[in-house]
């Protein structure tokens, strides 16, 4: 065998076994007995061992040396410098640095959980300075001199850079500022809806927009689970939703999200199984595809339309009048606290906040013991209400205590994506909005799938969008996006 | 690290990545996605792959040859014993047999599939074939000199002997026989069950059971699947049931019996957790647990009585008048052709069939060519039916096509060491008859768990069942509750 073919078997194993250890979390989250949690921690450790024994074995190293890549095709050379991004990346942590890490995050979560139930901030912060201080060690070992959160937003969004996304987010923010604004002063915010909407027509209804979106059930399925998810690639895709007695819109909202997520792995070319390009490439570019079938297809008039029939249905008469005045409280805009629960705009004001305080945390320019405060005062000057507890401000989301720093931006880089796809997707299909109110996706999955879905990782992420839309991304269209959308709804 | 650490540290690695390939079983069983199929053969591969590496590495054999088992504990002992064990018999067989034989079974089932629902066993022949070829050189390299299908069935019955196992079956071919003729002489079979018994409440029933015989739900889960089976060990012990609309017996005597399996996992002490002490010792010992709870217990007048009582509850009137009418149907005994279905008494028949005839293809008595017609004859004689075809004859079970040779015996042996643990628990528990007509298995699932399931593979298989009885295994209990039970059953 070349070194190349010895290259490629030796990763297709590993891709095979990363998919077992992604497997494994599903199981924990679905079906996984409660007693058996100690004896999975151990299988998880156990795998994950392997799976690092073989990201960083030296053969990796010889074997791309050996390798002269001029010859290759283009996704061979695409595998090629993805396998050897991973290697280096895993080979420049120090084993010992590694393990703390793992070590302090697993211990971490429980500690937060716990300060989060108590609103008692001080106890968490300890752990959290500790997270900070390994996760800075790690950034320092990866960036050789260069900007700490950059290498460590890379993980998560590759070739992406703080001072860009710093650069997009100034642009979004005053103008997200200005339309929240605009909206609640309009006084014309519907109320939510009221009543209760059984759980199994929820779940039916769920499974009926899963297949409008396109879930390809034959590769997949769909569980119950506390945190909606999906997991896996190529031909196991498995998403999980929830139901809400009296929020319908949770369980279909979830379910779409991650249809979007699931269908951009589904959609990956079948030659890129158990490669490096057989997975969605980024977070961002990931949460493109969930948040344009979830917001600019799913939330759309059209399809609402669409929606308010299958819901009348299902449900009967639930107090809403027509498909317009639906559409309205489908796009209710309020302040919530919690970024999870918030609408469009919103939304992305949360994320704002929370990148500019972790690379200042990050880069060595906020202490851990003032994150409370500068918490606070962003808050209250985006959203215009001051944060009353800390499980509705700097204690609601987990990801700090698990080591997830440069991870928060890809959530609005996503959404800034979408208005990218959106506006190219609405150019070259004239006829969307027509089929959406029929509740048939096919031409904008479609369109999505040759366009961007099937090339998996072949591209960088800003390439792939770049390569789906015909010009670079930017903010502009998603705020064009946001501002007429709502100017309409809102009478604005 | 001290060479014995090293060694368990490894070993307890080990173990949770076998853990992980075994859920994978359960999750291909029972949740996966149709179209999975491909990317999960590869993932399967990949983990037995890695567990292969680690089962023959070569600092399994330095640390083994570096420590000094006099001052180990019997338990410590007991491991080294068991991994030494798995090591020599790992590192025996040549890599290329492994792989050749890896992939010869896993072709030969489907073509054994095909083969059966065409009724044509040639087509079948020459894969059989070369499976058995390969599993004898498989057998000639671990024997070293030593007879062929002991050292097959030594991997799924440590320590036993065909020789041993061809003196106990024949004591009780001719007393089954004799049994089975003098019952279907008697004229007193009873009818089977007719109607329908919805199988929503067939589940409903079935959970109830698997509490009623102790299966722990906080670390284990039932599911529906083609075949009932059991999976795993230690705090993740699944089991699956089935539904057959005319036969509820299918759903609750499978659900008793997989319970019987699971709770020999879930009941060896948690000090063995993730060690090779950690489960059943051997397949033997397992069917004696499943089956002394499907049959000693399950199938007992006591124990029916209850049950009767409970189905009348859940499906009103079914035509049965009375608890030992019901009793009698539960144990009606017919001379089918299939073992899956075999009663009590009948099922011991096929297995000493088979048993026979695998053994001599294995020693090279019995050319594959000539099997059919010498189950044929076997069958004739013992069942006084002929085979009417195939599929109901030598092409019925799955289990040569896969290579396993030396399995079948197991479950004859599980039968006999059930019949010796009856009777020592009998003695212990005189009150146990008036527990079981309550529902009540705790004192005899109690007995069996402190007598024998705690100790998983601390001891040799037939010690594990001396330790248990307080006397040496043999066939004379099992014979003497079936003549009694069968007697009175049929006023014989």
């Amino acid at each position: 065998m070349s070194a190349f073919d010895e290259l490629m078997s030796h990763q297709r194993e590993t891709e095979a076994l990363g998919a077992i250890a992604g497997r494994l979390g599903w199981d924990q989250e679905t079906v996984m007995p409660r007693g058996a949690a100690a004896q999975r921690g151990e299988e998880m450790a156990a795998i994950e061992s392997v799976l690092h024994a073989r990201r960083t074995d030296p053969r990796l190293g010889e074997w791309l040396a050996a390798i002269d890549a001029t010859a290759l095709s283009q996704a061979d050379q695409a595998k090629l410098r993805l396998i050897r991004k991973s290697y280096e990346r895993n080979t420049k942590v120090p084993a010992k640095l590694a393990a703390a890490l793992a070590k302090e995050t697993s211990i971490a979560q429980g500690i937060w959980a716990e300060a989060r139930a108590n609103e008692d901030f001080d106890a968490f912060a300890p752990t959290l300075q500790k997270v900070v201080a390994l996760r800075r060690e790690e950034a320092a070992a990866l960036a050789a001199g260069g900007d700490l959160y950059d290498a460590l937003l890379d993980d998560y969004e590759p070739e992406a850079t703080g001072a860009e996304l710093e650069a997009m987010f100034s642009a979004l923010r005053p103008r997200l500022v200005a339309l929240r604004e605009k909206i609640l002063a309009s006084g014309k915010v519907p109320e939510p809806l009221a009543g209760e909407f059984p759980e199994d027509k929820q779940l039916a209804l769920s499974e009926k927009l899963a297949r409008a979106f396109g879930y390809d059930f034959n590769r997949g399925r769909i569980d119950k689970a506390v945190h909606p998810f999906s997991s896996g690639s190529g031909q196991d895709v498995r998403i999980t939703t929830r139901t809400a007695l009296h929020d319908p819109f949770n369980c279909f909202y979830s379910t779409i999200h991650e249809v979007g997520h699931a269908a951009y792995e589904q959609g990956v070319s079948e030659d890129f199984l158990l490669t490096p390009l057989g997975r969605g490439v980024s977070m961002g570019v990931h949460e493109s595809q969930s948040r344009i079938y979830e917001n600019q297809l799913g939330r759309g008039e059209a399809f609402t339309a669409w929606l308010y029939g299958q819901m009348r249905e299902a449900f009967g008469d639930f107090g809403v009048a027509d498909a317009r005045s639906f559409y309205r409280v489908v796009n209710r805009v309020t302040s919530g606290y919690i970024r999870t629960e918030a609408d469009e705009i919103h939304y992305n004001l949360h994320v704002l906040l929370r990148f500019d305080l972790e690379r200042k945390i990050i880069r060595g320019e906020l202490e851990v013991a003032d994150l409370p405060t500068a918490w606070n005062e962003r808050f209250e000057a985006d959203f215009g209400v001051a944060v009353d507890k800390p499980s509705n401000g700097v204690l609601q989301d987990v990801h700090w205590s698990v080591g997830l720093f440069g991870y928060f931006p890809t959530y609005t880089l996503g959404n800034v994506y979408a208005g990218c796809l959106n506006k190219a997707m609405r150019a070259a299909l004239p006829d969307l909005d027509a089929q959406l109110a029929q509740g048939d996706t096919s031409a904008a999955t479609g369109w999505l799938r040759e366009s961007l879905q099937q090339y998996g990782a072949l591209r960088s992420p800003k390439e792939t969008i770049a390569h789906a839309c015909g010009f670079a991304p930017s903010e502009g269209p998603l705020l064009d996006y946001l501002e007429a959308k709502f100017a309409d709804l809102y009478d604005l």
